[in-house]
């Protein structure tokens, strides 16, 4: 397979170096508007193909995949191009700007049969992939509730606030593990210093009495990355900035008895071993390209595809709208 | 001075010891309904004189001081009676169960020249003495942001949820911190195991966009006490779970750029050094015993009185009331 | 039984505090020279019968146990009065100032059939049984090595070094584990403020290849309770400082093959997953005295006897010598 | 200049990419026996022009600079040729197999005025440097004692057992700090997998009661990267697992008065504030390469240069030396 990639900035070298390591891919193209990110890539790849002119890119009748690495407001129109051009088309995350586009985009691809790859790159990670086992084999039981903090100094965006930055990482995870309908979302938040939101906290209300909540901050003095999982039959703790031991499955829970001699609830607590599973740590990216290139391949949807993305632009939306009204809960629709 | 402590179950024999250590104190009386503990209690303090009869303790014409360790629902009708018989009254928080009751108390206390101290305990310790220095010295600078972790397994109340139990805490310390008006409140939360809630997640609004968050969880695996305040100067990180170090101030900060020929804002990072200040390690109860005494004395309102209490029972309803709808945003009155 | 208690300085009231808690014992009697603290222990126990006179107390015909708690130098000759009146002997680790000393006061019990505890009060904290219960059930394999690190900033002791004082509990502590035959003990310490070595490090060889290595000291910045003990299975280390997960077990190891055809060894690393067991976390001291009450009533050698302090006192004795010359290996008779 | 590289197996790349980073290299040549590595090389590096012939590059007119990164047994003979052959060169830690051949590298290079530069990387990192600003700056005062703990699981090395391997980047670092003469090394370890020790530790015992301690092991289940330095004015503790924070100072000590009236001692603490300065980032490899080629341009000897080399080779011999005989202290001549 030929992939070109469009947009080398920041994210763009860690997709060249990797669809260059794939089996399957034959050919680099990059693309990109400022001169001195070609110059840079050109000294550290020399194999890859380069041009500041995207339009022939999307027309370049070599290409299978076209991978768009750039501000999300152009994630909508070049990944239209590229479909309308038969290309399948791998997008960073957030999907779209706006659940419209995401909408349009997946019926093109749909009714072309191209494949759409949203990089919610985190699914990838051997993190996610082990909670993910754990939560399918009912090793936690019922997800209760589900609590995120991701907060650092630094990274703020031009174009989004810290909810279409970070959070869209979280939601994405969330969406992987949480098979349940949300009801809606309510979110608050407060920009310091631009018109974008630098810390926000965002609640999502499920069907079933389940809770998830995320709090996103690029004003942090330090860094955290951790998320709780409360199961009803056990806890876990996911942290991110450990080097080893990231995951901790606790063996602790609530009971909840009304003997009827009693007008007291009894709550009793069930603290018992804790143990933390080893996880792969192989670079989640090259999962995801595999996964992709499968994909096309065996013709059938990613992992991580355009109904994916989609959802979690919904959610992103909800959000934008709930934080302009201080929290007003916003139902998904 | 002569102390009569209602109340001997989890909290009531440390109020015994601090007030049986203070100098002024002459005698003290202690009281509970539950036979068993007034057993326990004459085991550890053959010195205090108990009985099960409260009414007889709040008419006992020796008592300058009434301290109420007993659940919400009675703070009132206790703290009035003792009131109303002339006893300065000590309360455990929360003052009360609502801000009708806190303002009728603070009309009795008032007329009669009576002293009303809420014990909002952590305003006493070394941290929270040598964070409010950090704040009134403007070493922080203008607070943009306060945000407040409480979690742990365990310890549900019978009577209250987990917002008038733990966020209540971290309400008067913020209190404490920030002398900003409160434009309204916002919260959620979820009941998994009772009618109570045992996780919720509260924002605050405050005028000149600041903005406050408090997560409290009676079902966490780990127990987290974390808050972090960011200033326009410095950033603070307080863990209290840390033996020692528990506050580091951070020397470091964002600033924004908008230069004419740029049409992107200029986004500028500071980091310098870190450093964590000694803090004083007494037993915060023994400086909310002294501060009472004094303030009585001096014919003064202590320094955690009624006015302060009632404020935060305030922050605690309108809580209550968002909660009951999802996240809708209360203004305080 | 009635329990005699000499020394009642900073460790003498948590044992007047656990016998006078212990069902057996009927009456607690307390001595110590120092008229302030017997001023301080009536207040705080009232039930204790006080003296300053500790022959008296060794005579007391009432008294089946005397706890001495009092220096090293003493607890000869005061256990040596009290087997002779016919007393059982609890002594505070370390047991005697030398081994000559240990000996005989073993052989005076053996012959009066009475009973002598050793307080190496870390053999009956939780996290000790659960080790204990790791090794002996071959879950860790065969011990390679043991190292354990105990450093604070405080706490020196004006009669003994760093080694009697804080080693003293990790020797206790590694001879309960490890059942080989030590080869020899060297050791190195420093003297930075008065006569006595304020840090050290003891290097323990045993046969079989097996070695221990502990580091002490009163002066170090922050505060580390940290053992290490390879096995050949399973690894595990101990981290005392943590409020929970206090042990971890590490399912990793090395294995070596030397293939015929290659000239150099083949190091594997296995790494699996680590798991944190449960630990009951009971008074050690209450078990402490459980212990050797029983050991009374059924008329046998406590956990910890005299034999035990007996080989404590060898090894410090040894590394008391090394540390004279700088290491010189001292071979245990 | 120009650069040859002589062995580019796990280091080699770090030191190719690094030179040829260095404005003032003009070419970069590689040298490997293996042809797996030259392949690998090739694809990463294709500016550099690559041999499997050593002597070749040797004896190539067009170097100024050889740098050999091969096992430590192979050092002496090549830079041997290279110095002979007018070269400058860079050699990696430790820098000889013994003193007599350090001695005689150093003795070539000074009749030639040619530089030897002992990659002794740590030395070049912003923590050391920090330190050392610390140390000379007199912030901590006169060092009294200095421990290093670093240990891992893994990276057992074929040719040298972990003191060569681990402790000679302590020994290093060290030897930078404290300028006092050594008097004795002794060491302890043991090898459970094959001949070389997996485990050491090592004191050495400085002039005027200064003392430092190394514990080195590759069969730890954690990775500890750690260094306490008791200072009289201050104490410092080198966590360089920290992502942040990894040098924090300790406003604290131990001062010893023995007033007449007393015959024991009074020991006194003191504890402050804590802070931890920041540390630049940059490579430090980086570093040494621009020192190196500036000691060569301004004709002057590296800040570590052949001295610094032999200076830690004969610590390890010590250690070495001692470890064979359990302990027995070895001076240093």
């Amino acid at each position: 397979m030929n992939v070109g990639i469009l947009g080398l900035g920041y994210w763009g070298p860690n997709l060249l170096r990797n669809f260059l390591g794939h089996k399957d891919v034959k050919k680099v193209y990059g693309c990109d508007v400022n001169p001195k990110r070609l110059k840079f890539i050109e000294g550290r790849f020399p194999e890859v193909q380069l041009t500041n002119d995207y339009n022939k890119m999307l027309e370049n009748n070599n290409l299978d995949i076209v991978a768009i690495s750039t501000p999300v407001a152009t994630h909508y129109p070049l990944a239209k191009i590229a479909l309308e051009n038969g290309k399948n088309v791998w997008i960073e995350k957030p999907f779209t700007a706006n659940s419209k586009e995401a909408e349009e985009l997946i019926e093109i691809a749909e009714k072309k049969n191209l494949k759409i790859f949203v990089d919610h790159t985190f699914i990838y990670t051997g993190a996610v992939q082990k909670i993910k086992e754990l939560v399918d084999t009912q090793t936690l039981g019922e997800i209760l509730y589900y609590d995120s903090v991701r907060v650092n100094l630094g990274l703020f965006q031009h174009d989004i606030n810290v909810i279409w930055d970070l959070a869209c990482h979280d939601f994405s995870i969330m969406d992987y593990f949480i098979n349940k309908k949300i009801i809606g979302v309510s979110a608050h938040g407060i920009a310091n210093y631009y018109q974008h939101e630098n810390l926000a906290h965002i609640a999502v209300y499920f069907e079933n009495n389940c809770f998830a909540h995320f709090h996103v901050n690029w004003t942090s003095p330090i860094k955290i990355r951790r998320t709780l999982i409360g199961g009803k039959e056990k806890m876990l703790v996911w942290d991110d900035m450990l080097p080893t031991e990231k995951i901790k499955v606790y063996d602790c829970g609530v009971e909840i008895k009304t003997p009827e001699e009693m007008h007291n609830v009894l709550v009793q607590y069930r603290t018992g071993d804790m143990y933390s599973p080893k996880i792969i740590e192989t670079e989640a990216l090259s999962h995801g390209v595999s996964e992709f290139i499968s994909a096309i391949n065996e013709n059938r949807k990613p992992l991580t595809n355009g109904l994916d993305g989609l959802r979690i632009v919904k959610i992103l939306e909800a959000a934008e709208k709930s934080i302009k009204n201080k929290g007003t809960l916003i139902e998904l629709l």
